[in-house]
This record gives structure tokens, sequence and C-alpha cells, in this order.
């Protein structure tokens, strides 16, 4: 499997408007852009520094998977994302070798991109996203 | 100021021994080296991806950083680093905005860089280390 690097590091927000000034401030040369992901029931703005994307995560609802991490942890950095070259490839060889996806098929996640995630209790407590752009 | 992009994540472990299987497996083919940074009180093992590098921290003691956010948050993510051009530019350019420094200065970190991190009062609740490549 190859693992092409981090492509995103997604971060929990109470709300778009109050946490963005500083990253706004700190990556303001960044090519920035929002988009909102009804299937994980968020809305993100994402800075791409080209060396690795901010991705800002807002819930929409309170069943959100954001809005039960915040509760649970409080805001903060939510999960890294590796792209890998071929997502199949990588989710069969971490099943043969035991260890627990929480998507065992790719779905269809930010920007388009084939997407998995990787359980936490397989991986020291980090929420790892695996992502493959098609 | 200019920021180059992700220049690793930083992940609290109990200890390496027991967190490293996961990620030599998912990163067998990336470049690997180990560190002990005595002033962060971590002993450090670093996957570079060639597109942001995955940082590994042990606490070497009771009072380090990395085993107060193990007590207080768990295992997991602990902070990002972003690589800048000029980081004293970039502190200088913070703290006149009123963002937080934890580091007015930059100190010597991993790898020999140059960092200094932001506190994550100022950040949303995410520690943001930032590091010049001397």
């Amino acid at each position: 499997m190859k693992i092409l690097g981090i492509e995103h590091v997604g971060i929990a927000v109470d709300d778009l408007t109050s946490a963005t000034p500083f990253w706004e401030l700190l990556l303001k040369d960044c090519n920035k852009y929002s988009e909102k992901v009804e299937d994980q029931k968020v809305n993100t703005k994402i800075f791409d520094t080209e060396q690795g994307k901010i991705e800002l995560l807002e819930a929409t609802t309170d069943d959100s998977p954001i809005a039960k991490f915040i509760t649970k942890k409080g805001r903060g950095i939510h999960h890294i994302c590796l792209q890998v070259e071929n997502i199949d490839e990588v989710i069969s060889e971490l099943a043969q070798a035991g260890i627990l996806m929480i998507d065992q098929q790719p779905r269809i996640g930010t920007e388009g991109y084939k997407i998995a995630f990787v359980h936490p209790k397989s991986t020291g407590g980090v929420l790892v996203e695996l992502a493959e752009k098609q």
C-alpha cells in the first residue's frame, strides 16, 4: 500500500464564524473554500497550504459526529487524513492485519474523494481518515 | 508572514512500543527516526511521508506535557505543527493581532528547528506549533 502524505487535519469547532479569525490570519495567503457535507452533518471551511490542508468542521445537527466529539472531548483536533494511492488496497491490507475499520468499503467524502475511517481502537486513540483522490 | 505547510502532526502515546505497530504497518515505506527531546521531556518516533510527518510522543517523566495531556484528554492527537519561512516575523504578527503565544521567543525543538507554540486559548482549543527549518 502506498501512503502519499497528510491530506488534511480536521478541527472540530463550535461554529465557523467564531473559529475562523485565527486561521484566517495565519493562513491568509492560502486558497480557501467551504463545503457542506450532508453525509457527515458538517459545514467545512478548508485552508489549503499546498502542503496539507486545515479543515474546520462545524456540526449542522446535534447528532453530528462533530457535536458528539465536542461534548465528549471539547473543541480541537478531530482527525488526521492521509492521502493514499489505492484505498481499496489499503483497507484490505489493514483489515488483513486485524486493524478495525469504521468503513469496510470506501464512501464519498469532502471534495468528492473516496474515503474510509480507521477505528481509533486500532490506532492508539487517533481517528485516521484515508482518502484517495479520484 | 509565509506559512509553508503542515510540518507534522504530534500524537500523544502511552508508550512507543505499544503505539508503534499500527503506524509501522501503515507508514512502512516512510523514512523513520527517533529522538529524545530533553527540553520537552519526550521520546519521539517520527515517520516522514515527505508530505508531512507523523510524530509519536512518549512522556519521559510524570510532569512531561505529554503525560499531563494524556491524564486530561487521553491518548491521541496532541498538536499540529506548521512550517513557516520566518518564525520571528510570524510571532510578531500574531502577537500584534492579540494572539496569545506560549513562546514569545523561538526556542530549539525536535530536529533542531526554531519553534514556538501558540496558546490554544487563541486558536479554538488547538495546540499549534510553528517551526522554521534552519
